[in-house]
């Protein structure tokens, strides 16, 4: 840092030397390599900064999870993500990285295996701002892991995460990533690149479908469905718990939409966030306008629900439509989330509605930028010359419906790769160390039968010696309703 | 980016031809303007930072309200949060921040509706710049909406949220905002504009004068206050969760402060995030002592209540005072914090303490800047030529109590203008709809009578299955006792 | 920001006064002058954001605490966190900040007390980098005394952390921080200096050797060992709380190491946010494998004890070494933690396993840099003409192993310096005040012996009115069965 802050004193040295109060080009090189330099380091701060809002985003589902969960299965979501969270680290490290990012051909990269580990061994260095960047698709790839497991809760066996979860940190999200963002096979379909610009398809959707595939071969939890097959309520036993998942997602998709930019060039992120805000309220309305039309009651699931598939359907779309738009696609996204989440209910056992605020959502976000492309921002932004939202006037109708087939391109693409490599995954496990956890576990709880312990344990075990009231030693002493806890008068003055 | 850091080598190129060896006249007005360019985007990074720090506030208030809640009231602090913040950000968008930032008159901003909307119609970008400073203000308008909720825990009917949401953000905070920073009545009185950094008053006064006006005309909740009047407490079911609350208001207050910089110019922000961290220490521990010294325990909520008063009373003083001022402001506030919690709680049944925390450690603050604010910051700051505070040896003692003067006529503004419009709504939300759920919704709890289930339902819900102890299958198998759980190693080896 | 914006036109209008189309070089040196001032503002926005990260960290430790604790002692874990919090902030403002970093000798600084106390009434300014500087090195101390109080969980007396925690802060932590990175007497052992990137010596071996002190004097829990000394398990009372704190430990740490670099130069803080995750995922892999064969079930404390383990390896060598190392430093520190943590166990009541993911890890970490520290990282980083790690194929074999006595030396002294003060400061406390409380307030748990009020009131204070099954109220009403509530369909068409 010396160094550069005597750049002014050196710089105003060197030009003595060449003509007395005129600039050299060499300093002026100088100063114009240094802000090159600072440019790049300036980006990265905010990629950065996004990075760790997306790595923060793993607790947002690590509680969404718990919060639907009974407390008999609470612990093992804890476990679930700690153990996911580390294999799709280490998967996208040594593989995944490499398939999604390492140029080669239409359908996956290969180079850059181990983090470029033939580099490193020739002793060359690998810069900060590739490491940036590879960390920031690792956090994506980890939430659109997140996002299957979730909501297999209550009945999935522990060891099947691990194979899963190296498969897909390895070779799932990273073929996904490779068409669409790596210079695979959707950027360019006859001269339209599918416009996705943090990830509904190739984040949302991606862990929705494996989520389905495990769904279909897991089947419902025990007592979900009755004798007619009607659905029964399993309350998740946390509503708080859900709420802090909720909010830190929420949050986290600041850096997940926001750092999709890449850089801060031209404060673009700015507009992106605003956007992101926008749909993410306008979800949070449209969920709870629904629910109450349809049951009287405000739903709390329902209304988080409604925040999450605002800000899926808007992660497409963030970075390509304008202000106005956000808001009509965060409130038709909350809808949705609604009536999909009652309509599934019935024929699939999806407790975090996963299927719907992922699923659905992120198939609407990716179709709503076809629909509603700003010319401005493609002109603008990363996608220069191909064809509009059908809101813009200046193209024809033709030419308009054509990036919105190839946005469906795009979730078909994703649904067809993603949904036939997770079943046939799915179905090893399933005929070798099984996907589920036997009925009596189930009945007793992840918690104790996977991981020895419960995750509340004094709920389940008795405890006679301080559980049933106050203590005998406090009651004459410093009982509770003498006490200034939470601000009374009563007794302290 | 390519461009960018091809700048150099394009502008060594150019420098040729006008003459060897010499910088180009252009080429320095190029690296000049990409470095006005960088400037503004640094800047923006870092408020985006903020911001996003300001929005995690959001979570900390709903732990805040959550944890002093008893079990029953629990699922309807998530759905507050959420309804809340969705309402606020709209109600922003579309109305409060063209009367905040809208130009126009001393008492409201007439343009910017809907961000902008006819610029965007007439094809005119809105910078990225303004983006993510209209989204700053939108996350400062809903921490002050944050705190009027909050305190009404327990008892207040779902649907008034909504009305007074939409005219808090519409309305409300946005003409106290427009009078002190959007140019309005209160930032020329005499030459002398208010100094309120962060908004002492103008968010938490703000909040705590709307919850004020709640709290009179809603009532305390059932079995508060004995035959006599005399208050009882009604402890908060979940020390932890009021915990997680202040620790995250404390974190996102670095972003509320911090970033009231709006740039990164001189590291200015590093000073305000230092006095703010000294300020919140200080309050914890004069909230402690207080406490301590009235009742002989270290009662947790005041603890938490100390850190939130310390850091209400630096947020107007933390960009004008030395650093030797914030432990002295924090302390006082922490003092007060208890003291008038004490007090309040004899007359209004203020659950969180809001009107002590965020309305007089809101007071204090504002007074505080014309108590220490320094001359050297002053100068150096965002209002020069203004009367100091009366520690400056430098000002006649006249002079100094004008700042004092004026800093009082923010509280008494924002007071009178907060409290009349709130009062109103209120009374006819009252007076139509209704401001409060009936006894036996109260008696039954929020979460099962307004959102349709508890919100911790294996608490209320007996569970024959599986609560009534270790279920059976397990005993003989991987007993609790005998397990390696939170590291034991009894049986292990 | 005006006036910046305004740069390239000002400059363009001088330049003409030079000669027609070519450069001052005064302008230039204006350029070059903001230029620097930017790349400084830029280095402390990426400190700043880092800094709020570590002040996270807060919660992620208490939380640990929390959930590791029983039900009668979870409030005491907030208010332990609040005042350590605060009194480390105002023991390291007026003492340990000068005694860290204010020059003097090889023992301990001695200027800057107060945060430069005289500078300010002398109405100097203290730059805000400093400022930035010094909070973020407040952090630290925090995150060190956060470590030493965890584990001392359910049966130290609350008075006795304040005397301790403003020991610590002013005189512990701070005579280590200046012998390593403030200039003192490991800064230079015969021309090579320890290289402690982050602090696995100096926060995290420095936090678990106070933690060990106060254990000795401490004892362990009633009830933790039988009547023959073998060691019981006693559950942690929420996991999901653990979880809670080890995921935003996690992503704290990001802060921790990134923010070390104290620059954005070269995107540096991307490789070493990238090593940090590598060995953190590690952690969680080894710990969880060794779990596993050792008890054939997956502890979910013993997952993310192997978090935490991984990172506090890594936090010494995360600027020197290359990443294929820092996933092998990460998974030998994961397997460590479990043997450790079982092995202690049998001796020392170590509930949060804070001897082993810090003690022990922070010893391997420390001791990793002399194994795997990479001539590429040296030559470029902050210790040039070093000795390398042994797998450096370019130095002697002697020359090697003296690196590695170097970083054990740090070791050494760590532990001298940090065990002496804290064993004396302890004994005293113990003599006077008393350590521990007595056995009935242990029994009844400290949240109502030391705080007047029980964390979780409900769960202890028997709650007739409504905790006996649904409300009567409610049942013939919106009965639970017939809500919509978490998505089920049944009564809601």
């Amino acid at each position: 840092m010396r160094k550069k802050l005597g750049i002014a004193a050196l710089l105003a040295a060197t030009a003595a030397l060449v003509a007395p109060g005129v600039a050299s080009a060499a300093e002026l090189d100088e100063v114009a390599g240094s802000l090159a330099e600072r440019t790049s380091e300036l980006n990265m701060v905010w990629v950065g900064v996004a990075c760790v809002l997306v790595f923060l985003m793993q607790c947002g589902f690590m509680f969404l999870e718990i919060g639907f969960s009974r407390q008999k299965n609470v612990g093992t979501g804890v476990a679930k993500i700690l153990i996911n969270f580390a294999i799709a680290t280490i998967a996208w490290w040594a593989v995944g990285y490499g398939i999604a990012e390492g140029g080669g051909n239409d359908f996956f990269g290969d180079s850059g295996f181990f983090f470029h580990f033939d580099q490193v061994v020739a002793g060359e260095a690998v810069t900060g701002e590739s490491a940036m960047l590879m960390l920031y698709g690792m956090a994506f790839c980890a939430v659109s892991l997140a996002i299957v497991w979730g909501t297999t809760l209550e009945r999935i066996k522990f060891g099947a995460y691990v194979i899963y979860a190296a498969v897909f940190g390895a070779i799932i999200y990273p073929l996904v990533a490779h068409a669409v963002w790596g210079g695979g096979l959707l950027g360019d379909i006859g001269g339209k690149p599918v416009m996705d610009f943090a990830g509904s398809s190739v984040v949302h959707l991606t862990g929705a479908v494996g989520a389905l595939a495990a769904l279909l071969l897991l089947g419902p939890r025990i007592g979900k469905y009755d004798a007619s097959g009607k659905p029964r309520a399993i309350p998740g036993h946390s509503m708080p718990l859900v709420g802090l998942g909720v909010i830190i997602l929420w949050v986290g998709w600041f850096g997940f939409n926001g750092g999709s930019t890449f850089e801060a060039t031209g404060n673009f992120f700015g507009e992106v966030m605003l956007n992101t805000q926008l749909a993410a309220a306008a979800g949070v309305i449209g969920a709870s306008i629904a629910i109450y039309l349809k049951s009287q009651t405000l739903d709390v699931g329902m209304a988080g629900n409604g925040a999450i598939a605002g800000l899926v359907g808007i992660t497409a779309p963030s970075g390509f439509v304008e202000y106005w738009a956000a808001p009509i696609i965060g409130i038709i996204a909350g809808f949705l989330v609604v009536f999909a989440v009652l309509a599934i209910d019935k024929l699939v056992d999806d407790p975090v509605g996963a299927l719907s605020a992922h699923g659905l959502a992120g198939i609407w976000g990716t179709l709503a930028v076809g629909i509603f492309a700003s010319p401005r921002l493609i002109a603008e932004g990363a996608a220069p010359g191909i064809w509009y939202g059908i809101f813009d006037g200046n193209v024809t109708f033709g030419g308009t419906l054509g990036q919105l087939g190839v946005q469906g391109l795009a979730v078909a693409f994703t649904f067809v790769v993603v949904f036939a490599i997770s079943i046939v995954t799915f179905a090893i496990i399933k005929g070798t160390i099984g996907l589920r956890v036997p009925p009596e576990e189930e009945d007793a709880g992840l918690d104790i039968s996977s991981h020895g312990m419960y995750g509340y344990p004094e709920v389940f075990i008795p405890q006679p010696e301080y559980s049933t009231g106050l203590p005998s030693t406090m009651v004459g002493g410093v009982a509770p309703a003498a006490s200034p806890s939470q601000m009374t008068a009563t007794e302290t003055e």
